[in-house]
Order: structure tokens, then C-alpha cells, then sequence
């Protein structure tokens, strides 16, 4: 059988992951990383893979069964994720939740008049917590659902430390709080605040002669991002720095307590992460949706999806008689 | 907009815990509790509610939209399930794991014969359980799997001691050993055997003058139910019996662990359940893929499928606008 050909369209962290998710899957092939950079420069991972400028995506149209995209929800995937969807099958982890409605309907039209199939928003969150989301409240009509993140490194707290004047370095770790967890893995549907579900850890690494009062108050006020959070920042050195904070680990747990009956008992429902590599974890998420948006654009459907719409069969290398022999 | 029309087909726990589900969902009715008694006899919870005689089934088609058939799997079933599907869209729970692929050739044929739509093996497990076995395997693709039950009652093992000389009442809960499940969060991928995972907790109220060391004895060598388990036995009193041990408890957890990249980064993906009612919940998740069955039929779809076949969105009585919303 002739293996499912994939694009990597940019080769940062999670690009690399993708790469490898391609190894660890037997029915993929990398058929070409496609790059902003001089193709010359970019050295991927594996041996003999073709590089291709962006500029030069077109030429690939028929050697390439799915695109994965890897760039930013910010800037690159509004305008990449619609041009993509016209000419291949994709999928994206688009991950600005307000913007969702008019992104899906942007790579939708593309999608069907390209008679492609896109998936958006897939990873784990959006993704896999979206999806645990979804049953969980399918199941439990009355009852209240949380997600906690963490604990992880978040890229966007950690960039907007380093744009502090003075700072030199950090990273940022969210982290659910364990009290505010228990609370609600008890069943009493508690009403939590931002401050209450999660506080904010940050290491930072300070210039030569900064002012670091000035620096730990500057984090601690800014607004959105800390504000409102109980945050503690510890300054390191560059090299601590290093040794102990550059994995890039996250998770967190999705739970939905609820009641059922005429007596209302109660029931907890309860999906959890414990992830070393966030970006390769999401990178295989990414590949097994990949794997769908193949097999449904095979069987002639076109447009965008969510993970909502994607029948679970879809994402597994087994036929779905194995699947109902093995694991059902 | 019309409801959907629910038929509950035996009026047990789980025919009991269908209609009370019923009732939480807003967008569904109930059509009508069919039964091997007398009609007269069954006095449902639902004001008005038509209960009809087994046997008079056909007489309400075009009156019920999904049949919920909640009899048992080794005899109920295997007749009942492709009989009904011959005639209506169906839910079960069917869950003799060794007869599902015969099971669910059988309801095809009949589904697809009479248009409509079978459900198979719907539940926490086989259903929400399989359903976090494949998503996680379709995602760690090296890894490893494992399932854990309980502390919840196992009917049963619970009936296999009732039927032992002496025993006048029996409940059985099955445990999950701590030591396994941390072992297995951890990461290692540990080779455990039956005994390893679970122990069994039995309470047992014996008949007057019987001889508890035999009763406990041939509780202790039972094969398949307890021979290859850690089991205790407690002797209470019927008192005791209804006291502590009326309520139907059960959960679970279905766990993956693998690794990722070069590097083999490890990841932990669990899901849990922690259930005061196991019928009221498995009736919950029933009813939320006979929401699935009714919308796929009116799309003019037909024949048997499971719940790996069912994108989750048709779960939801949510629109796929909300969904992507509110909670993607």
C-alpha cells in the first residue's frame, strides 16, 4: 500500500515534531518541509527529504497528500491556512478562540472549492481537551466542566517577560492549583476566578545591572497576562536557565462532574495529559487527524472540520474490524 | 422542533436509568417502556407513559424513533439486537467482547435491510473506555494501554456467589490495586498479571447455620471469577447487606503511556470515571448516541456501526456553530 505523503509547512518546534511523528507511523512519508528560509539552510532530520521555499508550494500539488501546518495562529494561519486549503488537504492547530467561527469559514469555502478536506484547531487544546469537552457534556447534561492547564510552559507568557526591558531571558510556567482541583474533582461545582484555578511561575533571567524590583513588578501588573494571578518570579541565572528549564513539558486535565437520576448521583469525568514535549505531542495529534482528512478527502468529501466531526475509526492505522476486535 | 422518540426496551437498572436520562434531555421524549411482564404490571416513573408488551413492538413503528435495548447480553441480546434493528434505529450495550464481530455482522445485515441505524457495545465500557483506548493509541503510537475497573460492583461476580450453597445475599466490588495504577502513571510500561491489577472484595451474608470457612473457600477457588485474584470475604449481616452496599457504584481508568521524537519523550494520557450510579451512567451515555443514531438515520444513513464510527459532534445538542464556539 502506498503510504500517506505529508508537507510540513514550517520548521520550528512543532514542524520537528511533526517529522518525527511521520517516523513513528508507518502508513506516513515525509514528502517535503516547506520553509520561509533559504531551503539550502534548513538541515531537517531526514536523510535525503526534500526542503522546498514556500514561494514553491504549488509545485508540489500531486506529491503531497495532507499539509501540515505549522506556523502561528497570530499572523501566519489566517492567511495560510485559506491558501493551503484551496490546493491541498490540511491541518492546522489554529488556536485564536475568538476568531474560530470566521477562520473555519474562510478555510471552509477555500476547502470546498479546492474539493479538499481541512482540519482546524486540532492538537490538544484545542483538540483533545475540546473533544473531552464534548462528551463529557453529551453525557452529563446537567453538571459543570473545568479544564486546568498545566503544569507547563506558556510560549506567550514567556516572550511577553522577555519584552521587558532589563530581562534577558525567562520562562514562564502555568500551574493548576491543587486546592481549586480537589474542589472540583469532589462534585460541589464550585465557582472558581482566574486567580483561583492557576498561578503563574516565572524564571527569569536579568541583563547585567538590571533593576530586578522593577522588573518582578512590571510582571507581576501587567495586564491579561499576570494581573490576575497570584505570580512568583525567580531570577536565575543563564545558565540554570539552560540545565533546568529547557523542556518543554505541559498538560493539564479536563473534568466534568455532573448528576443524574431523580436522586442525583453524582459522577465524575475526569481526562488528564502528563506530556515531557508538548510541541511532539501535538505534533502527533496532528498527524493522526492527518491521517483522517486523507481517508475522508478519499472518500470524495471536501471542506473544513473541527475534531468534532472527525469519527474516531478515522485516526487509527486499524481497519475498523481490528478496532472492534481489539479495543472495543 | 419535534422530539426524538425514545422506546426503552426492558424496564431494568439500566431501562430505569434510560428514562430518568430521558428526562434530562430537553430535545427527546419518551415513546414508550416495552416489557416482558404484564403492562399493567410496570409502573414506569414517567407520568403517562405507554408501556406496551414486548410482543406488540411492531404495532409502534412510526411511533419510536430510537429503541434503547436495555437487556442483558448473553441471551436478550443476540436475538433482540438484528430482530430490532430489522424494524427500528437501536442503541445497546452489548458487551460480550469474544461475539462482537458475529454481533455486529448480524445487526448490519439487519439494519441495512430495514434503513436503519444500530449503535453497538454503547457505554463506558465497551463505549467511553474504547473510545479513550483508540484516541490514545491513534496518538502515542508506541506505547501501552491498560485498563483498570472499579472499586465498583461487579453483578456478575456478585451473582457467581449467590449461587454458591449457603449464601443467602452476596456483593462483589472489584478494585483496583494503587500500587499497579502508579506504576503504571509512571511511565515504565510495566508487565502486569491479573492479579497484579485488581483485588476482590466480596460481602457475603450467609444463610443461618451455614459453614462460612466453605463458603469462603469456594469463593476463593472459583475459576475465571476469583481463583487468579487477591480475594477477601466479609460475613455481614442482610442489615448490613442493604445498609452499606445498596448503591451501584463503579469507575475506572483507561490509561497510555508512550514516547515520543528522537529523544523518547514520555507522555501520560489518562481518563477516569468515579460513578455513584453505573446504570444511570451508562443510561446517559446511551441516550447521548441515540441522539447520533436519529441524526445519521435522517441523513438517510444506515446499518450497525460502534461508537469509533460516530463523530462526536452528534452527541451534542448543541449546533456545530456552538460547538465550535463555545467549546472547541
Amino acid at each position: 500500500m502506498s503510504k500517506i505523503r505529508i508537507g510540513i509547512v514550517g520548521y520550528g518546534n512543532i514542524g520537528r515534531g511533526v517529522e518525527q511523528a511521520i517516523k513513528r507511523n508507518e502508513d506516513m512519508e515525509l514528502a517535503a518541509v516547506f520553509t520561509r528560509r533559504d531551503p539550502a539552510s534548513v538541515k531537517v532530520a531526514t536523510e535525503g527529504a526534500k526542503v522546498v521555499h514556500m514561494d514553491d508550494m504549488l509545485s508540489m500539488k500531486g506529491d503531497v497528500d495532507v499539509m501540515v501546518l505549522c506556523g502561528g495562529s497570530a499572523t501566519d494561519l489566517p492567511v495560510m491556512g485559506p491558501e493551503l486549503a484551496a490546493n491541498f488537504n490540511t491541518i492546522d492547530s489554529f488556536d485564536t478562540h475568538a476568531k474560530i467561527p470566521e477562520y473555519f469559514a474562510n478555510v471552509d469555502k477555500a476547502a470546498k472549492e479546492g474539493n479538499n478536506i481541512s482540519i482546524i484547531s486540532v492538537g490538544w487544546d484545542p483538540g483533545m481537551f475540546s473533544l473531552n469537552r464534548l462528551y463529557a457534556e453529551s453525557i452529563l447534561v446537567q453538571g459543570s466542566t473545568y479544564t486546568f492547564w498545566g503544569k507547563g510552559v506558556s510560549q506567550g507568557h514567556s516572550d511577553a517577560i522577555r519584552r521587558i526591558p532589563g530581562v534577558k531571558n525567562a520562562i514562564q510556567y502555568t500551574v493548576p492549583v491543587d486546592e481549586a482541583v480537589d474542589q472540583v474533582r469532589s462534585g460541589s461545582e464550585p465557582k472558581l476566578t482566574t486567580r483561583d484555578k492557576h498561578t503563574r511561575e516565572c524564571y527569569v533571567v536579568a541583563q547585567e545591572g538590571a533593576n530586578k524590583a522593577e522588573i518582578e513588578n512590571a510582571i507581576k501588573t501587567m495586564p491579561n497576562y499576570f494581573d490576575e494571578y497570584n505570580t512568583t518570579v525567580h531570577f536565575i541565572s543563564e545558565e540554570e536557565l539552560k540545565r533546568d528549564h529547557s523542556k518543554m513539558p505541559h498538560g493539564g486535565f479536563v473534568i466534568r462532574t455532573g448528576e443524574t437520576g431523580e436522586e442525583g448521583n453524582k459522577h465524575v469525568i475526569e481526562y488528564s495529559l502528563k506530556l515531557d514535549s508538548n510541541p511532539e505531542f501535538t505534533a502527533s495529534v496532528l498527524i493522526a487527524y492527518a491521517r483522517a482528512a486523507y481517508r475522508l478527502n478519499q472518500k470524495g468529501e471536501n471542506g473544513a472540520r473541527s475534531v468534532f466531526d472527525i469519527a474516531p475509526a478515522l485516526l487509527s492505522m486499524k481497519t475498523p474490524e481490528q478496532l472492534r476486535k481489539e479495543i472495543l
